[in-house]
């Protein structure tokens, strides 16, 4: 029976076959607690056969944390149409999306921890942040970030990453209350460092006065001036 | 000599000597290209000797991070006296403090990197952001947090510790600016969630109507109620 499986599948074929059961694993339990003979097991081959495809466990860790890397990545990509606040807030549903499928290796990743840390795994998670820093600054019109606007973004993602961890840490507040509220959190801290800064006013003005007044960031904004008042 | 030192020293004053060597060297260099030859080097005794007291490098890191962290949490006591934001921008001062004088080693622990995310080094970082979060709760008189509180405060320091990071790398905006941004933007996301939220608002009330008008809260406010105009 396992002879006939190999013989169907073609190398790359198998590879991707055992990155899919470790990523189906790894969003059960942390990948501290996956062994090969699970993976093994749910591929049905023999560990030996595993490490024919992958010479040990952290090249498969980091072979499956590449395809949800990729696969991430690609969620931020958005149509450049219609108010930002919109769709930020839909690339914060595929993110929360993914981090909901993805639960114990999304926190075993981001929390450290012995099966991570190494230079690969970290310049993949560098890459995703990467990729989302860029597509915020397509969507917000800006090729070259000053500074403070590169400040916000890169400080923000950190923020959606923290804000997705600890909801994964017992799920206490509905996901979708905490899509809207990043959206509002990334206009509160543009807001903030643009009280104080022209050159960000001025940068961020036109794609701003295209936004709805009753767009997430219209109506924190007006529920702010209620609040100070 | 160096046998003139060793008779002169004990085990332990001996151990906190290469904790404050290594820390030296770690705030120069990242940890990772810190070699136990320097260290012994620099702390003018023989590399096997450092392995008497120290079984190897990881176990010197940890007792420096375990040194660093206990440093760094104690900045974080401040007396509960006067308006928060001024409070809040004292901390942020000394936080900045820590940060530049431990400057590639706290990028290197916190990065993630070859020579951290053993589970002792998970556990210090952890610890001193608890600590960071039961003081700000003492600060704001709140005994047990509802989940969108802890959400914020928590969140927020994961804001601090990637703008320290981002400052580090090139220093391209004063620290002094980075520490009042802090504080303003503690006041932001804690407003964003406040402004939908009627228990938080109730809860935060008492000592926010404290603040003074002409603080880091209430002039933020003035500002951005400026700008939605």
């Amino acid at each position: 029976m396992t002879i006939g499986v190999r013989r169907r599948m073609g190398v790359e074929e198998r590879r991707q076959q055992l990155i899919g059961v470790a990523l189906e694993l790894f969003a059960r339990r942390s990948p501290d607690e996956v062994s090969i003979d699970e993976i093994a097991a749910a591929a049905g081959i023999s560990r030996p056969l595993v490490y024919h495809y992958f010479p040990g466990k952290l090249s498969l860790y980091e072979a499956a944390l590449q395809r949800a890397s990729e696969d991430l990545a690609s969620r931020f990509a958005e149509p450049h149409e219609g108010p930002l606040g919109a769709r930020l807030l839909r690339v914060m549903r595929r993110y929360f999306d993914f981090v909901d499928a993805h639960g114990p290796g999304f926190s075993a990743l981001m929390r450290g921890g012995p099966a991570v840390g190494s230079s690969t795994t970290n310049a993949l998670v560098d890459s995703v942040r990467q990729a989302a820093y860029e597509q915020i600054l397509s969507h917000l019109e800006v090729a070259e970030a000053p500074a403070r606007l590169e400040l916000i973004v890169r400080s923000w993602i950190s923020l959606a990453e923290s804000t997705a961890l600890i909801w994964l840490d017992g799920r206490r507040i509905p996901r979708e209350e905490l899509e809207v509220k990043l959206v509002r959190d990334f206009a509160a801290l543009t807001a903030v460092t643009a009280a104080y800064d022209e050159e960000l006013r001025a940068l961020l003005r036109p794609v701003l006065s295209r936004e709805p007044a009753d767009g997430p960031f219209g109506d924190l904004m007006t529920r702010l001036i209620a609040l100070a008042s």
